[in-house]
């Protein structure tokens, strides 16, 4: 397997933590999202992926090779395809609730901090302030994520084994502290964290320790 | 079975697609995102969400009821309680391919139409024109699924059978002609979209065909 993948990718870390979670050795293949005007709009990377976006997960023993973009397909991919260690409790409503959890990070926070095309948009067509934007949207969507925890919070965001939840938090909550974004309101999300950064897949996925990263 | 609902909630409509598509009875409860400031913001409500969204699906077999958020997190909840019929398909690289359409729309699509806390945004923080704002991102999206899709397509997004992506498609196209997007480029997405509503299960689920909708 080859992950096409960006250091400081939230997405693309997501990825690392769980291919490093279920011990799948993986060629990585850095794409820097902002060197050149982003290789990621590189006429050779869209046709790996139209949406100019990491991750994408590919794998050589088809031809052509099978390539997967979206950082929740490709979890749900590598889940049933590897499904020990888990991702994912084993209780039907638990497993929807990790994925609600996981999807509030991706689909209700993480699309408003994508720094070229969105905070771009905000720069340079409407004049505003993507600081601002991006707290805005960063403490709504916390604030939701910290509320929902709590129901089924234990040592992980879901009981007591990360799942998809902690999988997406981790690196939302480095791209707050990036923005500035003050986290003393969502002390579930940071003690389950600290949790999460103890374990060695999760470190081993941390942005500074991938080939790409900037010293 | 509940479902929270508002008629024109793209996020609803794709629940409501896989509930008929799965020959599921459920009530349908209105949450009307406009009236009175959005009911979806009333004390009451955010006790069922605190992402103040459609839709929520409840389940009274439990007590307390146990409830989920976020579509996708419900679509999968109901394909793995209901496999049959299912809204996948069976080889796990295209299961993984159908997420990969949905999550186009579900991350990369959907949340820049957000009306009331998105547009709202662009419009009295920013004093930005939202139409223009998601007619610019609704085609940037729409441009990547098209090209994506040409890869998986048949009669449906995947193949044959549709999946959690037309179930995905169909809201989308219908808030991009509100929109007033241009769909001329997407011949793939719109032949799909006719193979989806000539199916009575699609069309049940349409907004105009809901009790809350609107004369």
């Amino acid at each position: 397997m080859r992950l096409y993948s960006y250091w400081r990718s939230s997405a693309s870390w997501r990825v690392r933590i769980a291919l490093a979670h279920k011990g799948l050795p993986y060629e990585y293949r850095a794409v820097h999202l902002v060197r050149d005007g982003g290789e990621q709009n590189a006429t050779l990377y869209l046709g790996v992926n139209p949406m100019s976006q990491v991750p994408v997960l590919e794998m050589d023993d088809a031809d052509p090779p099978q390539r997967i973009a979206q950082s929740m397909a490709i979890l749900e991919y590598l889940e049933e395809r590897f499904p020990t260690p888990p991702l994912l409790p084993g209780d039907p409503f638990l497993r929807a609730r990790a994925r609600q959890l996981a999807e509030i990070v991706n689909a209700g926070i993480q699309p408003f901090q994508n720094s070229p095309t969105v905070l771009g948009y905000v720069k340079d067509v409407l004049h505003g302030d993507p600081l601002a934007w991006t707290q805005h949207f960063l403490t709504r969507g916390l604030r939701a994520l910290e509320r929902t925890a709590l129901e089924t919070a234990g040592t992980f965001l879901v009981g007591g084994a990360p799942s998809f939840a902690d999988v997406c938090l981790v690196p939302q909550l480095y791209s707050a502290r990036r923005f500035n974004v003050p986290l003393d309101d969502f002390p579930t999300l940071l003690q389950v964290e600290s949790a999460c950064n103890a374990l060695p897949t999760f470190a081993a996925a941390h942005p500074d320790r991938q080939p790409d990263a900037a010293p």
